[in-house]
């Protein structure tokens, strides 16, 4: 589909009431609003930080808080063995005539990052879907809201975990996940409603679904800085995540001479100055950041006995992703050796770079036009649950402007018109696949 | 006095029932094994390391235990201002014609340390005040068994604490020290019986102690080597400790640009690089470590917004540490400059290295003699409380051989006998002087 056949709204003449094309359902602004509000709340820190890491008690509060909310609204929330959270219209699919729409994205956050990043997409596809519920709108497709699990792995670090375990990539995941605490992902998934031991039916076979379309702050500056309410994302940066430990040898720091030390700190160092060098210096991928470190016994006056940490390389390009990893590999050897230190790469995530499918891209542009708001074509240089769900069906994706273009920080903000502008898209979106 | 000029055993006409030289008392060996054992049990972690770090629960669990063991013995333990221990024995002072004697170590520990490191001069001074107690015997002077609070600063990033309070260093600690965890040590210190604001009443002025003995693990290698059971220690390494702050600005690690970021993590890097370099390379200390590090908020998928970290150097020579000080400083100015971070040093201890007492050097090695234990003069190349009493009284310090030369690890290990021959110099030394 281009863009000079723009679809038609097939509820224009379906809604109940047989409302016309001007009279489409709209979103509640107000309620949107409300809801990201009160859902900020849940692990909230003093800075106005939001931490709601994946399976954590504050996401499993979270999650059952979106829940209640759609029960409220007559719609019925379930949790699939993965852990994510469905929501539908009770009846819905009994009317589908075509492979349902999942619209969603994430509830859980990094630690201390901001209120909108997943919970947006989520809580404006609960929305979209209350919208359709309240105005009696029927399709000839389900729409179903989802919040994956565990999207950014800042607990358990399995990131995409519940997108890929829709889209059936049981063989990448760990067979029993823990967190970096040590701490089974078996017991907290079952507390969230999922179960370990039945992943395979909470999988989607490809072609099950219609289209995936997520709503999400842009996390970056360029809607803000060209002044456009809506962006269309046409494609994904690729990801690859790695987790490694580094183990020495523990000793006192006064009376271990230098020569011999199996330090893995020292080691650690250098690999945190390669890997942000082979992005800066190098050019070997667009980003490339150790975010995190954890040091044993990390006492004052020990030398370290173990470092783990995990390094985050992006690029849209998959072979200058391979390329970057494969540096990051041999670099970590070498380093190893040298340091007289054992490495370990304990995961590798990977989340290929993806292009969003054109006539999505039509639809959520003509949704923009009909409404009257400003849009932008452009990547999206995080990574999403979307390039997941690829696999298995076409994607789209709709961005909204993040004022000062920052994310994964407490100072994360939208502004509130962008924020209901975006949900409209998505409804009127939905509506037109 | 040199060691030509033996100082006679001045309880050998003295004890209880006039017990010949020959009948000196002698320590309870087996007493002293248990002890230790039991001591290790509180804070002991699963891979047989302990965990008592100064003021941690664990620690006033430790302290409590040790008091009551003193109070079973038939001594008095109190508690000065400072948090440390003080056990003595019941009206010793009225027969005192000299300024006491003080004798023992710490009981903290570093984060999963040994079991001996601290713990063991702590309970030898109590099994040779209790020997001392139970003989009858009677001396010139009071013998006062001590355990100095938070030694290591593992919790409290305060090292030396309670000797530089006893040493009455005031004015070079915080006024409202706070743990890695920004809790206040006024609390906690309130919790183990002393008082922040009373510090003052816990000083000693220089020349109100007959001397400090202190008996230690090596922690190094060379007696093991040597086949020696008692080492004299003659010099104690200086030691320089700074905890770094560097501040810089958290952002999503898949949107921000490599351009423009303030990664405290790099600079952190490039830091820890050049403080193993200056020891390892360009040989400006003996010894220089970083130990412990973190980073905030951790988590995979975004950059840090600070990371703290402690620096360790360590060299006998004072010009030869300022200059390894000096460097790091301006290494730190620089590479802040260089990261777009605000680096900020939070707190500097400094032990300066220093010179045991030569007449009590000789003691030692005149007790060693006497008891038939082979010998050798050896530095510390750890930091030690002595080092922080010797402001105001000649010290002197016994080392026992470390298994493998190995400390601040669960593996650190003394041989029973050795264990004993330290705890019986210890006793013929304080008999001596």
């Amino acid at each position: 589909m281009s863009s000079a056949e723009v679809v038609p709204v097939r509820n224009a003449t379906a809604v109940a009431g047989g409302r016309r094309r001007g009279a489409a359902p709209r979103i509640d602004g107000t309620r949107l609003l409300n809801r990201l509000d009160r859902l900020a709340e849940i692990g909230r820190s003093e800075d106005g930080g939001v931490t709601r890491t994946g399976f954590s008690d504050a996401d499993q509060e979270g999650r059952a808080h979106v829940a209640r909310q759609a029960a409220e609204a007559g719609l019925t929330a379930t949790v699939d063995a993965g852990g994510n959270l469905l929501i539908r219209r009770p009846d819905d699919h009994r009317r589908a005539q075509r492979p349902p729409i999942l619209v969603g994205s994430h509830l859980d956050t990094v630690a201390n990052g901001g209120r909108l990043d997943g919970a947006y997409g989520v809580i404006a596809a609960l929305e979209v879907l209350q919208t359709l519920h309240e105005s009696g709108t029927e399709t000839d497709h389900e729409t179903i809201a989802i919040g994956f699990a565990n999207e950014e792995g800042a607990l358990f670090p399995q990131p995409f975990w519940g997108s890929m375990v829709l889209a059936g990539r049981l063989d990448a995941l760990p067979s029993e996940p823990e967190d970096y605490a040590g701490r089974p992902l078996r017991d907290a998934l079952s507390r969230a409603g999922g179960d370990l031991s039945r992943l395979k039916t909470a999988t989607w076979a490809p072609g099950s679904l219609t289209a995936y379309l997520e709503l999400h702050v842009e996390q970056g500056p360029v809607l803000e800085q060209l002044g456009r309410s809506i962006g269309v994302v046409d494609s994904i940066t690729g990801r690859i995540h790695m987790c490694v430990q580094l183990q020495g040898k523990a000793g006192h720091a006064g009376t271990t001479p230098m020569e011999g030390r199996q330090d893995p700190l020292v080691v650690a160092a250098r690999l945190i100055q390669t890997v942000q060098g082979l992005a800066r210096e190098e050019k070997l991928c667009r980003v490339a950041t150790v975010g995190r470190v954890e040091v044993q016994p990390n006492s004052p006056n020990t030398i370290p006995d173990s470092v783990r940490l995990d390094i985050d390389l992006r690029d849209s390009d998959p072979a200058r992703l391979a390329a970057a990893e494969h540096t990051v590999r041999g670099a970590l050897a070498a380093l190893a050796r040298l340091g007289n230190v054992r490495a370990v790469i304990e995961s590798t995530v990977r989340g290929a770079p993806v292009q969003t499918d054109p006539a999505i891209r039509d639809a959520i542009r003509a949704s923009a036009t009909e409404l009257g708001y400003a849009q932008e074509t452009l990547p999206s240089g995080a990574g999403h649950d979307a390039q997941i769900v690829a696999d298995l069906a076409p994607v789209g994706m709709i961005f909204v402007p993040s004022i000062d273009g920052v994310s994964h920080v407490p100072a994360e903000r939208t502004a509130p018109e962008d924020l209901i502008a975006g949900a409209e898209v998505l409804l009127r979106t939905v509506l037109k696949l």
